[in-house]
């Protein structure tokens, strides 16, 4: 993973590995299981964004609440498949981000998935972006 | 579940109930488990109107997949709620279904799932939708 | 389900359909799935033994946590199976509940799970069980 | 992950952390969640002590099925941990490998599972284990 400046950079990678867990008798990736490999690369977005080296989602952070969700489903990917998933930000609002995730094996994009995130206190109120998040999510949005 | 002619018959009704699995620690239900709920339900959906008792899916069988996929997320559904997913065919394309799912708490939408399904092969080629599956669905559609 | 006093009677028994989400890339289960399963059966178990209808898992009751697990994986359910799980208790043990899960189709045992639980408050200190639930559950151990 | 002829080197060792999907409503790692990362933790296990770069499992190599299983909770993981699974090989029979998997956060063993695992071929037929897959173990047992 990567936190730069040049647009390039402002797209995160992070490569997942797929397993049994994430296929299904059809011999290809469940089609839930591609919703998992975004979270998890949404997570290390944040994590690299706000330079935390310890714990995310601790009791004073907001919470990113997926709120709406789009998926394209192009190609399938298999068992033991190396991928990478990429996470742009589209976008950001008053108390949301838009976000563009790729998932990819080599240079084919197999399911393209776009999502709207709210924040969101831990009692599920939503919250105006933390000046220090918007700041930090600012400078990685691609224009 | 059931089978009719209304248009209110034409709703396919799953109830579903959360369990540990399906929640995470945020004290809801994981986002992609609604993505589970749903295909529960669409598999009913299709046993019953396809009236069989035994096994789905054979070889013979044509394979629907998951092409496009909006969700929204209104509510959080959280552990040991009582759900019903309810199962609506909008649309029958040429080799293609467009489906409403709604996943319901009472009379309340939790989530809304509008999917289009392809028709394949078991070798993932498109087909056109077999005329004896064309005339079931078109007894469902929501006109 | 039932609840009653014969011996046979005192197995729980949940029937489990296997949808996509359960398989695997093998065309079988996945071997964490039937955890699952026993999982749903053994909260079925416990709200028709504690006759609750509405939720369980408030906050003034006690949780049973997994201790101890084994697990003997004979043969494989497959996608679309129709199993039921049956669930009995083998002993009652001052905080503890063991328990023998077997995931069946028709007459075949496909996996056998037997399992400790340990009664605890919701902060994961060990509790005894409340007289009230060991009485329950004392008439439904299997002599 | 390493390869190596040492006893300390002989326990392979693959970083897990922990995102929602892998917890539940309990605040912690759901008891079936560990599997799965068991499972990935022998996957990269049998990738290394195989020297494969590429793809895995394929039509020409045998599986390694889950046959036993068990499984101490000794304490649980929690969300956004940074957790360990260790792999070791106890024993090899004839066509079968014995395992055993930890799952640590830090020096602390939170899960150990003791797993069987048998050859089989992609039929489900037992398989005595090919002599290059069995030389590749053998140097891998702990003493």
């Amino acid at each position: 993973m990567q936190k730069a400046s040049s647009p390039q950079s402002r797209v995160f990678k992070l490569p997942i590995r797929v397993y049994y867990e994430d296929t299904d008798a059809g011999g290809v990736v469940y089609y839930a299981s591609y919703l998992r490999f975004a979270e998890r690369a949404k997570t290390e977005m944040i994590r690299v964004a706000t330079s935390r080296e310890g714990a995310l989602w601790t009791e004073n952070d907001p919470l990113f609440v997926v709120r709406h969700l789009e998926v394209d489903y192009k190609a399938p990917a298999r068992l033991d498949d190396s991928l990478t998933v990429t996470t742009q930000i589209l976008k950001i609002g008053g108390a949301s981000l838009d976000l563009l995730q790729n998932v990819m094996r080599g240079e084919d994009v197999l399911v393209a998935i776009k999502l709207t995130l709210v924040c969101t206190t831990h009692d599920g109120k939503v919250l105006r972006l933390p000046p220090d998040w918007r700041q930090t999510f600012a400078r990685l949005v691609i224009a």
